[in-house]
């Protein structure tokens, strides 16, 4: 098995004075001082800062079309209603994944996928949601899973069927639940392509008594369960999401401290996603105090999607995070690293420099972490490298 | 002398159905159809997005040192004054300048730039402004010309050593003036190191009465003004500004109505800068309306800085334009090209596609401006041409 030791490098969050890193077959080995050379390939970081490579754990990164242009009417004065009657918004990027193969939405989403990889992120989750029918949303999990073919990354799917009700089911969400989310779920499964199922508890998406019989699903089959909740109103999922265990609540603009300490409880993550508040000019901000006075873990994504979060770039992630939401530079690494691992049921798997983890890392021009969150436009990144190559 | 027909292109702003642009000796001779193509090299564009290259025309890109340490402070809790009270804040970068070699300034000043000209950009405005003394202000402007020499690319200089008045200066504003401004803009400019002559106008820099002896000198000098106005405060710097025939006025966002007039009256360019209302969390708005309604030319740029704005990217400055400031796309294309242009006084000579102006020129994998502005966190530039070479 391959052996490689890094020596010189600023090992972020290791002990004393260790500035190597020992690994075998692509685990962590050893993390300390003076480590056994033999065997072993040598890669002088040169003083570099080590971290953890970035988990990108909340992204609709496999989409088609493009709304740029929506983008564009917005600024020219349209409303949100406007854009969604004259066929836009989420519906646009339905229609656009309904007419492509799983081919073409790989070819979509690969450039996407490729400035994330360039900024040393090793494991990206990626959801369903913009194919509504049983075929176009598996059609959307194959994509994801075969962009674990074409790079060296891991991917975390999400089923999100329930994730708006297209028009041919409008006003009968509970028959798209069972006949869609549901049915398509067990089909999803079935071929291996589902590792979490996920939905979105919004007045203009889903309530948590029409989610329940679906989350009930994913128990049956094993599956973790997350959910999108409080985005732009309270609406109960955080409570709903904690009564099912899930993994983690996400985006929580509008949760309450009672929330917080429901996901204490549950030992759920809360996955803050900055993007999406900037573009839409949000003003309510997560609890980030609460969540931080009751343990909660956060964890920071892009939400990469066509609409709200039109974005690639898990460092600009972290600054917004600092910027717009004041987490601490170590709350912003840990929420692009250990907990957005931990959000993905991969705690102990990646996103921390530890015995035993995949040798899942990055190496950055930098000294210290607060320099990768300070910057705007900026990529500090040397390597990247991925269960122990250099990727 | 070399020849040059893009085909194939979407020239962005290009009459009807121009699709193809020559130059000659690095200028544009035409833009149109079927162009002649004896003696030119043929490049084709395969329906890219074709437009002037961004030009970044209000930058403090040439520091030394960094100040990311204190974006950690002030996320800890840290108040700007307990910062400036332990040394830190612009003056930090004062003393890293005065400790630093020209060629130092140029190696730290470097990465800066690469990551500018990865998106595209011909020209970049640097301001001196971290030295605070005549030496170390000139240095600052060596290296800024230096820059140029070791890249393809146009900077335009800006003297701002009335950019705060340093502490062995503290209450003598008007000496600084006269001893370090006045008599180093002498000296630089006899270098030939001076484009524009700036200042910053604020309570807590210097006021207008303070800054119009400097002012006097540069139009003796036959130099064009510009000014840092309005930002934190109105302090009248803008009708000052204007009064002086300045090139432009920056920041803007305590501007009024009146303000707007002025500066259309003198043909002054407003230059914004999202990225240190970001940054500060501002939520008074430059009067982008009021702007729109006079005429006033509006602008876009980094701003990079290593406090207020430690930016290095055109895209995120355009983005940040249409969803911070709500200006439109075309606003936000001529903002960093034909306006961003005449704010460096460079109107007749690149930020547009014409005959007659240099031929630097960005290619990009889109289709549409729109696609530029929307996106966070991601680099669609296919070529960057400078004065007719893919650079
Ligand atoms: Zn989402
Ligand atoms: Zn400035």
């Amino acid at each position: 098995m391959t052996r490689t030791l890094w020596t010189r490098a600023r090992i972020e969050g290791a002990a004393g004075d260790a500035d190597e890193l020992l690994a075998e077959g692509g685990r962590i080995l050893a993390v300390g001082r003076d480590l056994p050379r033999q065997g072993a390939r040598i890669v002088d970081c040169d003083g570099r800062l080590m971290t953890a490579a970035p988990v990108d754990c909340h992204t609709h990164l496999v989409f088609g079309g493009d709304r740029a242009g929506e983008f564009e009417q917005r600024l020219d004065g349209a409303t949100y209603e406007e854009i969604a009657q004259a066929g836009g918004g989420i519906r646009a990027s339905v229609r656009a994944v309904r007419s492509m193969t799983v081919e073409e939405l790989v070819a979509e989403s690969l450039p996407r996928l490729d400035h994330l990889l360039s900024e040393g992120v090793s494991t990206v989750e990626v959801k369903s949601g913009y194919g509504l029918s049983v075929e176009a949303e598996m059609n959307m999990l194959r994509a994801a899973r075969a962009l674990a073919t074409r790079r060296k990354v891991r991917i975390r799917t999400s089923w999100l069927a329930a994730h708006a009700l297209p028009p041919e089911y409008a006003g009968r969400a509970t028959d798209y639940i069972r006949e869609v989310a549901i049915a398509g779920l067990d089909a999803a499964h079935a071929e291996g392509l589902v590792d979490a199922v996920d939905g979105f508890c919004e007045r203009i998406a889903f309530s948590t008594e029409e989610l329940a019989p679906l989350f009930d699903r994913a128990r049956a089959l094993g599956l973790p369960v997350r959910l999108h909740a409080e985005q732009l109103s309270h609406s109960g999922g955080t409570a709903f999401a904690a009564r099912h265990g899930a993994l983690s609540a996400d985006h929580l603009e509008h949760a309450t401290e009672a929330d917080a300490a429901l996901l204490a409880a549950a030992g759920s993550v809360a996955v803050l996603l900055p993007g999406a508040f900037y573009m839409l000019r949000e003003t309510v901000r997560p609890p980030v105090a609460a969540f931080r006075a009751a343990g909660v873990p956060m964890a920071l994504a892009t939400d990469c999607n066509p609409g709200t979060s039109p974005m690639t770039s898990i460092l600009m992630t972290m600054n917004m995070g600092a910027t717009l939401f004041r987490m601490t530079v170590p709350e912003c690494l840990a929420g692009v690293t250990a907990h957005a691992a931990r959000a993905l049921g991969l705690a102990t798997e990646t996103g921390r420099i530890a015995p035993g983890l995949s040798a899942d890392l990055a190496l950055w021009d930098v000294e210290r972490p607060a320099q990768l969150v300070a910057r705007i436009g900026f990529n500090p990144l040397h390597a990247r490298i991925f269960q122990g190559e250099t990727a």
